[in-house]
């Protein structure tokens, strides 16, 4: 079945973690580029990657392409547009995840997201071609269905959709904001909208943000479309870690952002809370973004059995709500074994000289950036980060 | 080379991670028994974070032999015993450590830990049975050496220890003490002289407290041994958390284990200042126990690299201190692509509402425990638990 | 001169601090009642309390007539009722603060502030009969102008406005209110509005929020009555603590409210930030509320010293930013007498078990008990406050 | 009665609290130099103090005559020694002490504490002379019993105490010091034994850590001297403050230290569990120093009012564990008004951009000024303060 068909049904689908965050913990990408070359270096860790989500509840394995589009290679080439194609990556990324998706009941989904050609200002024509590049391999290693996501500009989300749905698939769209909007200041309700007019048949969120401001702004985006009298699915994969305190950029707005975030990680009890929160708010594609581990996945499906009527595989390795406890060698360990304990507990850092909340950066910065770019002040790249380092971050 | 030549010629070798901890969150793991089935269930879950702690640096690799002893699995029984034999999970963790160990530079360490039999007053011969048994899995797979590892007690440990020595093998003892000393109150000094005096070449401690603590630990253990005029390698196996809160055993009695554990998760950062620390003070086999994710190991490699004059083959995928962060997106981030950045930098844990520090269980609870079995107040483990129930965690 | 042809000089006149929570403190207040009796109880806790703020650099002493109107003094009849009259209360505080005034230059302004009768919905001619009481006392004693303050409701406000403004003596109004208005949902800039229509020459706001909060506050009415086209000095006296985390009613409903908001309290130095913003944004009547002492009210005059050309007395006893430590016996301590060091310093709580925030009560509590009155689920204080008790906190 | 006559018979002796820090907010007090000229300069202010604290609960009204030394006053002399003699502060010190403990049921004690001749290496007849002339002042105005407090020195301590005894009034002796003891490494067992043998009846700590240290510095104490077979009354009188992250010299190396202590400042309920242990240690002289406020005494004599069987005359302004706030308006306020809600609320500081914890200043800092100074590498004030403005704090 596919995806509209389960969703048309009322299921609940569960969808898969972060890729680029988990692999590079693991020592396969590198962060700043976020490129996926993984699929052609190190198809064995991809694999293994997929897998455990798989095992963890995932019904859709999205292809490893993001950020995979020829301007972003080419602009990180100094890493790998010598070595290995654009073409070849997406083609190895189609191939691990239906490999995978083959070993259990998934779907696996093609995947585009932001270009340097639309933020550098290329015009709707070439922006529209580099989608239209992934497309070509989606559609030739027949995907089940595609996601467009990751989108900071309504209209460059637009744009992929359009491209999307000349593949005859369903086409799911998310943009990577918050309840302030895109970068234009277009308002979630109205970004919903535009998606869902654009041909997408489910819209939401990913990445960016925490749970509970994701599911917040795919609210607003339930609104818009009432108001519009427009009909989706939603669909929401946020962020596994605490950002409370990040601005209209989210998460990389914050001094922490990409080295530090260890202490605002997740658990897999605050998983749950987001999973029934997301339920009750009538999603029903319920994933996760960058943080999100196979056991925040797992969490997901675990919340949700009883709605569901089944335990994912990896459950085999987990007791519910700290049950497995029970067998714990220590006896005040035992008494963990219970729900009310887990659900109340108030976790500590263990970092007495650090502070709960962060300043983020680039607020002032991040319109110094646009403004000196735009009014000449510093015209390479170079100048630009030499005007940068002269503030105080 | 083996491991006495390597580290007699003063080089530094690095060790790997905690596989329980990591392979609990990829599904394959259950907390409370830990016990290491997947050898045997999932090989290639085990297999690939071999590798990656491979690429991360890691010269030692460990076979996944935790409490894999029979009184421990069969305690454990409704999970595993009757499906997987003991041998079985022990001679797969073998094959499966060579494995990887061939596709790089890294010997194979057989790893023994602490008891059930112990724990339940089981005499000697019986316990030194149940280390014999796992001996003659690691003599037939030809392992490299030989590590005894998590003793709370070093009379256990001193028991592992010779045993091990019958194989004619290099012996590594590290005990999971802080600086108070062993659970009978032997301090980590005489905990060392006693270890080094029964046979082991490499002493020192790992696992339940951070890397802070631990250092704490091994340089008492230097001057117990140097009071003694005995002499050993050093090893030193932390947590990749922060435990400042902890008791005498360690993370177990934080109320956070080990589900919510992850604000406490060090950064890479903490693990570079770790591994600095651990040299200085003269240490030469530094690894990592729960909690050490490959790019933590690979964080001591890349401290290290300029004693050692070279990085591991992860470093392919990141920069020193954050230096990859030059061709990211977004300006502001850009500028953190620098060392004084991170180094400083507190991080926040997007938490408010949780405190800093923790009041570890136990405290109390512990000598209950014992006391009521003693005083025959509990003498089913059922009751024992009923008593703890009525208790406040 | 008067108020206003300070004001209207553009004078910075410096209020006082706040009597309640610190007479509370010293002894002399009962929070909960709150009331004022003191002033005929203990004349000399009152006087000298004025005469610190008078040496602080206060250039209005406000008599301490907070809640003292006959309905407010019968409800809490049981401690002062028929010991004392409301009467005489009013008229000893008339007298004190006027003693104090005429030791400097400081102007006497007769306080009235939200009733009891309003809250339990007496008609406009009763409530404003409450507020005539006390204005005859003020005129009586001949004040020097009048503050109608700590009003929840505008409409209350209004009618006491009214009332103040028939003596010919200028008025000041101040809500305690932050940024969403009053209990009813009216807008600061409307409030501030209505104010000034009803015949106020200076409108802002008084206790409930933080410094910050507050400013936010008055910079709302100041937009308001520009809009309107209406003129009106501006006043701002808020707490001296930290209420990030309070909601619409401000610091009571924060769990620590009223007696564990130590933690909170604000440094001289976050009172000299507080006075230059309030100055930056137009504001010049600067004063403060509960948690105001003495030495918050010098660091406002310490912060506009370069503004006012001189400093208050008690600057005698103080060096600007610390510099008197340059006489403290260790020299660490005296390298802490500058600038630089307390401006940037972050201080922290020496409580590692506490959370940073609070959760506020009341949230849907506060909401209850309007709609269970509302809804005659509970029609007597009794019984609201059984059906409050039921629930958690 | 006398002091010993009341503690021989067993009654809890309630202390008062800190002068120099309250009247530093008021306004009276200089930091830096903490003289106490305010006897001579402001009367009113110091009077009114003792009297808020006679009315908490104080049977004891030490003079102000804290630092009251002639070396101590000229070495500040820029500030005060023109026009304000030595003799005349310590005069009106005991006038006003005398004049309040008139008013109630309180013993004056006067009050000798450490003097810059010391520290400065003046020989033991010069320091001796120093305390003989405050001495000259008590005997004249017939003060009930002396109080030597504030040594970090035992010998110091011992010299005053040697002082003291010639009056033949009974004598009272407390360190500043913490668990590790006096500034030369004098054990605070050692102390209490070298300070009972000098001649005082009574032995204790004040100031410089917080109520939970300063309890654990007595018991020691009073280990001391059973070891020794020694017999004296038991004294505390702490800071009212949170000091976990302090070091050997207490709360002076905070980087908070003296103007950003707020976030530490004990709540009533603190200073109750405070009374109730310095009680079941057999501690029966129970007070304050700096911090401590007239509700922190108010505190101590509610907590043990059900041993004294009497409540002080200021809870007439307080209901005992919050009980007043039945009386608020709110109902939710009024929810808060028993004992187990104040008791176990951790309170929030509201600053989530501020650590729970410092790193005090002078560890290595401390030494570095010893040494620099010994090794003759700064040799006047001005040149020590050039090499510590150099170091980074």
């Amino acid at each position: 079945q596919g995806i509209l068909e389960r969703l048309d049904a009322g299921e609940i689908v569960i969808g898969d973690g972060g890729f680029v965050f988990a692999l590079e913990k693991r020592g396969y990408v590198k962060a700043g580029p976020w490129t996926p070359e993984a699929t052609v270096e190190h198809p064995e860790a991809v694999r293994q990657l997929h897998r455990e989500f798989l095992r963890a509840g995932s019904n859709v394995l999205q292809t490893f392409t993001f950020y995979a589009t020829e301007d972003k290679l080419e602009n990180r080439g100094n890493y790998v547009a010598e070595k290995i194609s654009c073409h070849k990556v997406n083609e190895a990324a189609c191939d691990i995840a239906r490999e995978v998706a083959n070993e259990g009941d998934a779907l696996v989904a093609g995947g585009v997201s932001q270009t340097p050609s639309y933020l550098s200002c290329k015009d709707k024509a070439e922006v529209k071609a580099t989608f239209q590049k992934q497309l070509e391999v989606f559609v030739k290693k027949n995907v089940d269905f595609l996601i467009a996501e990751y989108f900071e500009h309504v209209e460059e989300a637009v744009w992929a959709v359009e491209v999307l749905k000349e593949s005859g698939k369903p086409v799911a769209a998310t943009m990577c904001i918050g309840p302030e909007g895109d970068m234009h200041g277009v308002s979630p309700g109205q970004c919903a909208v535009q998606l869902v007019k654009a041909g997408a048949s489910i819209v939401g969120v990913n990445c960016h943000f925490d749970p509970e401001t994701s599911i917040e702004t795919v609210r607003l985006m339930k609104e818009g479309l009432q108001a519009a009298k427009l009909k989706a699915h939603l669909i929401c994969q946020p962020l596994a870690l605490h950002t409370p305190d990040c601005g209209k950029q989210g998460f990389i707005d914050l001094p922490e952002f990409p080295f530090a975030l260890e202490p605002r990680i997740a658990t897999r009890w605050d998983i749950q809370k987001y999973a029934r929160k997301a339920y009750d708010l009538g999603i029903r594609f319920i994933g996760g973004c960058c943080g999100f581990e196979p056991y925040h996945i797992r969490a997901i499906a675990e919340e949700l059995a009883p709605e569901r009527g089944f335990l994912p595989e990896a459950s085999e390795k987990h007791g519910s709500w700290g049950d497995n406890l029970s067998m714990h060698t220590k006896p005040w360990v035992r008494a963990r074994a219970r729900k009310e304990y887990w659900e109340n507990l108030k976790p500590a850092s263990g970092r007495p000289y650090c502070p709960c909340m962060s300043k983020p950066d680039g607020w002032g910065v991040t319109k110094g950036a646009e403004e000196l770019m735009q009014q000449k002040e510093a015209t390479t790249e170079k100048q630009l980060k030499e005007l940068f380092q002269k503030k105080k971050f």
